[in-house]
């Protein structure tokens, strides 16, 4: 079967052997995988990853413990944990010290034909949900962890700093909940999917970026300068949201925080069933994020124009 | 009158004329002034401060609007804020954008025979707290601020780092409240003014310190290495709060922050009330923290000593 292997900054498709599915978990068919930042960050050798990246996905299931599994549209959270420890218990599976990741760490991802995770990490995609829509489900519910993180109440004024993909989804997703969104971005094709949500936004240019203005403030920049930047314009006591990660060390100035007891949230990854929600009920719209489809065989240059300034979201299909 | 003069490292005694009291402020005797590290700072030319240091005090009024207040012990909070802006409103004048601070920002400090402040600033000591235990209502009530900002439920585990001043104090602050604190420290006699409070104390050696094993991490270190530690002695999901301050750029790993979802909590001033109160009831034991008491004359000395490993409070008397 076709897959795609990372490997010393190259990207090869590869000829592999089906994965043995060991029991309580599903082979999956891949329909259509989503390209993201964090595998662009695998490419480049961050984290020492060599294998089969691709965490965002929605595949069928071709063979399942559960039968009623079987022929279902499904997309899966990335995290396999334990089942067993106080995190699992939690209901925080996410965390689970033992957890192996889709496509991260130690588990094979889903940018090849077959792949294969717990029956327990996978969410059937209602039919109502089309399947451009449904790949969204992963970073969709990234953007939701804000909210279930951080309490937002509605009305609240948030700058959301950054225009990517993950930057466009937080907007809408804070947007769709209430909040008064305006988000800073250097694309203006890019603002223009939030500006067409009703959402308000604003290019970054040669303006300073105003200080102490905001209650929260989201970093969705992925750069470095990018939680400086949210430190100077989140008002006193106020919270910025760290959604970005940047490989390797940040120098930050922890005097303003201090001085303006500001409370920095790290967050990363959510609940599948909110992004399902708020794509059933049409509440974001996912598909003016997509560029590009592309075959699965052609990855390398899939992963050449997902890095390319100005691209959105880079599909792979699985046909 | 002999005040204290803080220029490009130097710290000399000076004669200078008594102030002037304006509408609304009292004039204030110092009868007990206490070096803290910010003041240290500020002797290295952090912030390009030159003027008269010192935040901590106690005074005797002699002059002021009120007749009321004339010939009380006082201590005052350092922050001299506008009255009229939204953070004054909302009872958060430590924030407010136009204020100066007391032997910090732009207001002369207590470091002097007189100082002045706001009538509004000031709080009548009890007669039941001696004057060397008031002149740390101010740091103490820095410790206290953390219980203003997050929510630690009794019997919370929290670990402090840093045992010096302030965190021996947040040590106590945690334990009064019904945490069960764990405070990591590097000076064995340090450490045991918890210990004889009856809190749980382990000296920092060789060894590594626990990874993920705290919901609750204080820096209170004063060193760039201390958030960094912090960040690694956290559960995932728990809360990290920054209490000491770090001149320059601090190198930080952001993605465990946002991989393991870690809270980072700016800590700053806090409200003299409760720090009065605790006082009041004997909960924190602050006598033992005093190093040394030496007169206003002889601040050069004071000084050097303050700066002194293994030397914790040095009070300067108004004498």
């Amino acid at each position: 079967m076709v897959s795609v292997h990372l490997d010393a900054g190259m990207v090869e498709v590869r000829d592999t052997p089906r994965p043995d599915r060991p029991e309580g978990f599903a082979l999956i068919r891949l329909l259509i995988g989503g390209i993201c930042n964090t595998d662009l960050e695998l490419q480049r050798g961050y984290y020492g990853f060599s294998g089969t990246p691709g965490h965002e996905f929605v595949g069928e299931v071709v063979a399942a413990d559960s039968a009623g599994l079987i022929g279902k549209r499904v997309v899966g959270e990335i995290n396999l944990s334990c089942g067993n420890c106080s995190w699992c218990e939690r209901g925080l599976a996410r965390h689970c010290p033992q957890r192996t990741v889709l496509g991260i760490v130690r588990h094979p991802g889903a940018f090849r034909e077959f792949l294969t995770l717990p029956e327990r990490n996978l969410h059937v995609v209602p039919d109502s949900i089309p399947l451009e829509a449904a790949v969204f489900v992963e970073p969709l519910a990234a953007a939701c962890e804000i909210l279930d993180q951080v309490t937002l109440p509605a009305g609240s004024e948030v700058a959301v700093l950054g225009d990517g993909k993950l930057g466009l989804l937080i907007a809408q997703v804070l947007h769709a909940h209430g909040c008064r969104v305006l988000q800073f971005g250097k694309h203006t094709e890019k603002l223009h999917v939030s500006a067409a949500r009703g959402i308000m936004t604003e290019m970054i240019g040669s303006g300073a970026l105003p200080v102490a203005a905001f209650p929260y403030v989201v970093d969705a920049t992925g750069s470095p300068a990018g939680l400086c930047s949210a430190v100077q314009m989140v008002e006193p006591r106020g919270v910025v949201i760290l959604k970005s990660t940047v490989h390797g060390e940040v120098p930050v100035d922890t005097a303003p925080v201090i001085v303006n007891e500001i409370t920095l949230v790290g967050s990363r990854c959510g609940r599948f069933e909110t992004a399902l929600d708020l794509l059933e009920r049409g509440a974001v719209d996912v598909a003016s994020l997509v560029s590009e489809r592309m075959p699965l065989s052609q990855a390398p240059a899939a992963f050449a124009l997902a890095a390319k300034t100005g691209v959105l979201k880079v599909l792979l299909t699985g046909d």
